[in-house]
């Protein structure tokens, strides 16, 4: 039974047709249709409005047509608009009449909320599984390169030697926040809207409580207005994933220049890389640049929603369909940047000696700071040791040498405090392991470190 | 011949595959890709590196794949990455060896914004056409409303008696200002990027001029490395459907309003309302909060792609491919939207009746600015009079009488000025033909706009 | 000691000094630049870099740079172009060189955020103490209005009875979750970064947990390069702001509407509305237009630091100095809102003369849902049912007569089931009862999430 | 005259005031909205409201009000909210109750817009101004280095030999067309908005034509309600600032990567990089890391005014007030990152030393399209040329050899068809030649464009 027949009169214009019916996005959805539809047969059954005969041919029509979706088989009608309203004409189909009682009471703006929170329940715990494949990879990595130093950057120039496995290690930190999130946004998600109606409430008395246990929810929604308007677990969720993106676009951008031809500190497996169709001889990190170019689509998904719900007023209004289409997007988009990540780091080399080469050719710039550190424990204050190394700094450039070059008798012009024992500084293990606080890079702490993730990871 | 095979070993990463390969969203281009090619081979043939009979055969070759593709029949392979690889394998495939001759000196850097360059030559002028049957439509409504007053709002208040016909022809206004910009954007956008290389420019001088004019482009590029990095011409596509959009959102919300159950000035036709599932009394205007809606989408892909192009360092990066399926969601978005507005506006009916009701259940306060016009008039100066009027409103609601229904002594009591004609104020028809100004209210204004308005649309 | 000269030779250039200083705005921070540079100096005396006397000079120097910031008598300079720079300098005029001690190990990369963490912490308290007044005044509100009752709305288009307590208490439902969201963020939020260094972790050994503690942090971060890379709190910050303001957007528009002439629900007091420099009869929401418009700059802050941190590669860059600007005003704009809102909810008047008028004149078509469930109850399958009140619908707007005044001959001819009890659906105080489950608009159901409600904020 | 105090009650309420006062902002504003003034008496005194005295009174005045306010006497007071008022207030302390004549007919609605068109006028210009200048310090650059060959890039990974020069004019060519962008928005913008009056049009008949001349715009606004409603102006402008520092974003990124300590191309001169308060060797190109950051804020800054727009009703509503704060930042923000840009062409280094190093240390590699071309001339298929090339550069990386580092025989196993003559494919300069198609790489292409562009500045 078309719903629109009775209050509206002739066909759907075609162009709005278009644009009205949803069912080519939202069939993406029919577990959770189902599912929801089958909790809320069982509670109809509870509430007399079904017999036990009834309960039974619906679930079981419900079911098969699960199984023919599955299949191939189950026929999608534009005509039908959505997901709801094709299941319930494939139920129509299966079993007749019975079939027109199982929306009794219930209202597709509850239905459809229902299901974007199963679906979101599922996606998430996904999610949060393939983020974990990642970070195993990255610890493996860390792992295997705790004494491999290298330089650190800020403004993208050498500035401390630090290990390779504390640079990995701030990708893991960064990352695990966002694990966090899903957990908070888990706790507000997992809140049943079943037995909202349309707007105002069920009017057949259904039974939240039991709805709830069925599917599986931590709560029921305590204001069924708020809960067929709201779209925030959406925004949320999305927020999360835009959030991880940032963080890979960061990390890619990393890798891309750490594997470089002209920086060279690791590789990119092959088959992770492309080559160019003119120029043969490339290899190019297409992997890492569609994860780095996935971030626009995941924002712009995240404004196109909080765009959507500026300013529309209370209750539900039609804008809201426009939900899905890029929600499913974030979630292929943040989902295959995460498993492309996690290959990137399985399947990366790291080029040892082209990493001590680099170093070596560092003019022993990154030391400055530990220079500074000598004349500040030899009692110079901080402000001006600093100041006088940068000028020997200077110095150096124009003399074209490295500071290890300079003589006792260069430094001692520029600080009488300058000993033989200050060519002692011009050591990257020595240099790592001066940074011996919590969170910083002395073997010992990232050695912790990683002990502590590893069983977090456990 | 997979162009891998020579430089990387191994087979592509299968995560990693399923987001290098664009064929699934690309080969909406193929038209345009089988035109570049095609005019290739030509130039090609013009360069001597095909001969007659070769040309031949690969002009024919491609024109059988476009009607294969139409027909249905051509297979795509997700391991021929895009539409540029499916094509040249399926061109492999009917003709043999010859086919490695079409890429010569060309590279897919070039060919896709070429493709998206024909693509959206095709796509603006469509939605041109369409803008214009949306202005075609508003006209007519605003012809036959001209003597239809009704309360203008500022600030969702009512303000003054304005002609429906001028408040239609204000959304004519601005998106007629949205034409002009595609008219702009197209000389930019038909500049012919062929023959730029991969980065470098052709290596075997091939005719640029001779390409322009057999793809029907005005201009050629003028830097090779700039015409594989840019996407702006995206971009200002992009942000040209988002102006739109963003106006089409305020038109739908006043429709919206107006045919409310408590304002009622419009009526959305059946054909382009639902109703509810629960609520059998309902008739929502879902068309409107559909096209309201579909903005966020169109300014979530133009944020989207812009975050892809902040900060990749030049000339082209993979991250670009990212640039597709946005547009091609704008397209599609932005001329649902726009068919959509004009389908209302052809099918909407006009109240008369009902708008009389409200205008005349104003209490007269639309007059107001006319009343403290009446004093200026009489030598009241514009502040004072303005502050005699505001009391006199504050006092009528007191009360609770209309403005027309104070008496001569009541207004007296405010200001000395008025007398006996102030009771000629309450007239809308006077009221609008006051503001008679070129842009203004006033009916001869209107009927000169529409006629100016109906030469420009012939 | 300019930090510059050392290093680098010549003046900096004018124009990139001016973007280079951020004294402008980040001098906001001046107090939690002092209280963090109090706690590293108790850590460098324990530390043994500062004895007894100089760490007396330092606190006493830098509390009196506080006085004087908040007597507006310190001069800050923009060629020291941060606020850290500046207190430097000013502690140095107070007490001479020891000054440049309290800088020892420590890098501006890390001060910044540690300022930034102390402010957030004091402005999400204070931001969640605003939404509790603003939680109160709805709640008041809603206690008030429980009997009031209202046509819900879908589509904006009347749909079923509800009370206009469950409408109000919609709004807190959705702002009590963004209160929870502020919660989660705390302990993200409370993690000490000090001790980090510039990137490689502090190298003279300072004590991290001594400042964890002295500072009133949670945690420690536990990556050095994560902790000066990183924005993330800064984005979950405006992220949360995001999503008040879009549903304050939501409310701003539901009562901009509910309080127009035409509806006229309620009014907004003369103190947050204003008039027109022209109209002197308006009287206009602006307070709530503008908490509307906010949000837009409130979407705009949180993109900017998005796209701000997209791509860039680890770890520090200068590109983060552009975090501060868009923060405050999220902050400022956001709070604002809050404030203004909740001045909205205490001053608000509620019509219920005008809301029964227009009530009784929605034709009983509000009835249309409880009309069907009445069929339901008869026997009649939901779908039909929900078929035959659709022409039934039909049949009255043609008729022009409300459901009411149809005889129950006539409902007769549209199902035998319609018995003369069908006259009992017409009842507002019964619809709204029907709803009566958790969550629902019945009365009771109501007045318990009420006194949940008031329990929690209590 | 406080134009509340007519119509409402009471003070305004203290919250509401902060964010209803503009004045704060909105003051930036004040000589365009003195300009608009000037001429809206002229024309009331054209329409007979003033006489010859009252209007050399009000010109007088508002001349004087303006040197105060440069001067800075002039007291802004916020509870005349913004600076229309404020003029207005000022006028009446200095010439009496003639000031209340100059609002007559005239509404703050279309002031406003007024407004904000002169700035923009004026704004545009600079910013056009400072573009070429940009231009000038580029083309320079181009100029000096023709003959530099660089590798250029694509993926970030070394492609084939190009100019430096046509590197640095691939930067022109993508801003020029923003050039273009404001040259079209600049008939757009200059449309009169005066006389539109609050919404209906001005009802005393001012006469626009004389107010169009007087304020030098190119065409009136054809009706009042779109006059006063849109912000499209402010939007196109905000969207082609949005475009410029897109592609200055990357600019940033391309040269910071250029300056890097492991690219070395250029260098950016001391007086625009700082060092680090920690590290005292850093040197840090921080003006091209905030030009790359202040992107964000653009892009935000346009966000924001799309969603202050989207979705609601026409005519004015204040959500509009919002349009103004961020227009500014933007336009201070890009002015400031073209200007600085514009140093850093200035005073950036070309290290042709290093240049040469690097471009020999890539193994050839770069020649690799050279070879397939080779190929292709000795008759071997494309596609095939390009496997054969890809084989080889991979048998090269597996034995440590430069390309010309290969024997003949070893080129001779790959295919039969090389000989001697291949050793000539390993010049730089032949190999830029080889590009010699308009827009190529070939130095007399370069210089070409260079002179067509010189052309073009004069």
């Amino acid at each position: 039974l078309p719903i629109r027949d009775g209050r509206l009169k002739g066909r759907i214009n075609e162009s709005f047709s278009r644009i009205n019916a949803s069912i080519r996005f939202d069939k993406r959805l029919y577990r959770e249709d189902i599912e929801g539809s089958i909790a809320y047969a069982k509670a109809l059954f509870k509430n007399k409005v079904l017999d036990k005969e009834e309960l039974e041919e619906i679930i079981d029509g419900l079911k098969n047509i699960e199984k023919e979706i599955e299949g191939g088989t189950f026929v999608f009608l534009e005509e039908d608009e959505d997901i709801h309203m094709n299941i319930e004409r494939g139920l129509y189909e299966k079993i007749g009449e019975t079939a027109y009682k199982l929306h009794t009471g219930r209202s597709r703006n509850e239905q459809i909320v229902l299901d974007e929170r199963l679906f979101l329940i599922k996606t998430t715990e996904e999610l949060k599984k393939t983020l974990l494949m990642l970070f195993k990879s990255i610890v493996r990595r860390a792992k295997e390169n705790c004494e491999t130093v290298i330089p650190s950057y800020t403004h993208f120039r050498q500035a401390q030697p630090v290990s390779l496995a504390h640079h990995f290690l701030a990708y893991h930190a960064a990352l695990q926040r966002d694990m966090e999130r899903f957990e908070d946004f888990l706790r507000r998600l997992k809140v049943m809207p079943l037995g909202s109606g349309a707007v105002a409430g069920s009017s057949i008395g259904i039974d939240r409580e039991f709805l709830r246990k069925e599917l599986g929810f931590e709560g029921v929604s305590g204001n069924s207005i708020d809960a067929v308007s709201t779209r925030d677990f959406i925004i949320e969720f999305e927020f999360i994933c835009s959030a991880i993106m940032g963080t890979l676009s960061r990390i890619a951008e990393d890798l891309i220049l750490f594997s470089s031809d002209e920086i060279g500190y690791i590789g990119i497996p092959d088959e992770l890389a492309t080559t160019s169709s003119l120029m043969p001889q490339k290899k190019n990190p297409d992997s890492l640049e569609l994860i780095r170019g996935k971030t626009g689509r995941v924002f712009g998904n995240l404004i196109s929603i909080m765009t959507v719900m500026k300013g529309i007023p209370y209750s539900y209004n039609r804008d809201l369909q426009e939900d899905k289409e890029g929600l499913f997007d974030t979630v292929d988009s943040t989902l295959a940047a995460i498993e492309v990540m996690k290959e990137v780091f399985s399947g990366l080399s790291v080029n040892k000696k082209r990493i001590k080469t680099v170093i070596e050719g560092s003019k022993d710039y990154l030391f400055a700071t530990d220079l500074s550190d000598y004349l500040v424990k030899k009692g110079v204050f901080f402000r001006k040791a600093h100041r006088i190394i940068g000028s020997i700094v200077q110095y150096a450039i124009k003399e074209e040498k490295s500071l290890s070059q300079l003589t006792i008798e260069e430094y001692k012009e520029f600080d009488q405090n300058f000993e033989k024992d200050v060519y002692d500084v011009f050591n990257y293990t020595r240099s790592v392991n001066l940074h011996d606080v919590p969170g910083g890079t002395a073997l010992r702490r990232i050695r912790e470190e990683i002990n502590r993730i590893e069983k977090q990871l456990r």
